[in-house]
């Protein structure tokens, strides 16, 4: 079979550590195309761009990595990557290897995530993986899990409207203690605003957050891999929430 | 019974029509604080700031409308005047009205209902509600709606992790059709990138789109507004696709 055309994103931009060990692993099993912010995106959740125009530019970095940099947000890298840039559909999209897990209530924030929900929308097999970790540390563990989780989606495919959030523990590959499937759990950063006063005087707000895992009786993502197991989560991204319908059709707008 | 008190934002920014509107509704019913961005936020997603300090302003227009002005994203305005700006809980959360409607896929682009999501992740029963149209004209069908919304919600409650979302048509009120609670639909925006040169040569695109709507056999968002209903959707942010874990379970990672 001919290789597999992937193309790879982040949102910690093009020059973050992650997107060059992914680009480095999926350069060994496939075509690469690597179109991504310009800038660091996190947190951008899934942002488009319309109000300004979109510029695109080469980036090369050592070991042969070259890339496309765009002034956008991740899921405008994609669009713009399978809507302009790209002569041809790539046959995956993956988006990493972010700087820190992408767990629980957090997904909703997460430009990594984003990026892949707009390859779906796109009809893309599309998959976001984040490594349980905010440091620059080792991402061999992460590379040899994009490789097997990119190779079961060329081989086996994905539902419609369906993409794989993959987090991967910070630990060194030979103690994982395996794959896990497991649901979107409720982690969630409890936020905190700390109230500050400038040189001027005047005021201003720094938002900080702990993270919290309320649901640890269930194998959630974020259970998973502080349990040193890889985490693979299918997600979509139709909201409604069908069984609150017939209440609501029980009350009185008039 | 004491009013409620009402926490309104939007993402179109703290100047638009459509905040003012729903100041205006929600004053006749409520207690009301508006934190809202310094300028239009629309298409930012879930986005939150989390790498600059966030600024709290206080902001007059004509009328005795008075709020708070964040220079954030609608999540952010959400965040802050929760856990920081506001001294009790407020008892909902609108935002709106915003200026164009939020239906379909295109509600994972949306700043406004992320604004509600923010709501409901921190406990608040929250709305989003949008006009169909993108022009400034006539709230005043959009504002009944949103004191009917919410005085249902004040009387019902919500269930914990669902938002409404309330998309009104733009025709004059007398001719609504009804309320119709539906599901979030396959409407999407199909996008194209418009390749232009710069005065220095450089090349820049711009995103364009069209409103498509492929799925006209059930009763979703796009097709009660298109029809003259007021849509109401509740949603939610539980993202696993349960669906396909049993066949994951199945693939081979080795």
């Amino acid at each position: 079979m001919t290789q597999p055309k992937i193309l790879v994103t982040n949102d910690d931009g093009i020059y973050a550590s992650g997107i060059k060990a992914l680009w480095k692993a999926m350069s060994e099993i496939g075509e690469v195309t690597v179109v991504a912010p310009n800038r660091e995106q996190s947190a951008v959740g899934h942002a488009i761009t319309v109000s300004d125009p979109l510029r695109v530019q080469e980036v090369k970095r050592s070991n042969g990595f070259f890339g496309y940099a765009v002034n956008g947000t991740p899921a405008d890298c994609v669009k713009i990557a399978i809507q302009a840039l790209l002569e041809e559909k790539p046959d995956v999209v993956i988006s990493g290897i972010n700087h820190g897990s992408n767990t629980g209530n957090n997904i909703i924030y997460s430009g990594t995530v984003s990026a892949a929900t707009e390859g779906t929308m796109l009809d893309i097999p599309s998959i976001a993986i984040s490594l349980n970790s905010f440091e620059n540390r080792d991402f061999s563990g992460a590379q040899s899990v994009a490789k097997a989780v990119v190779s079961n989606v060329v081989k086996n495919g994905l539902w419609k409207k369906t993409l794989l959030n993959v987090n991967v523990p910070a630990i060194p590959e030979n103690e994982f203690k395996g794959f896990k499937i497991t649901q979107q759990g409720n982690a969630v950063f409890k936020d905190n605003f700390e109230k500050r006063e400038d040189p001027r005087g005047n005021t201003y707000y720094w938002m900080t957050g702990k993270m919290m895992n309320p649901d640890l009786e269930i194998d959630n993502d974020q259970k998973a891999i502080s349990e040193g197991y890889v985490s693979i989560t299918p997600i979509h991204y139709r909201l409604t929430n069908h069984e609150f319908i017939d209440e609501l059709n029980g009350w009185d707008f008039s």
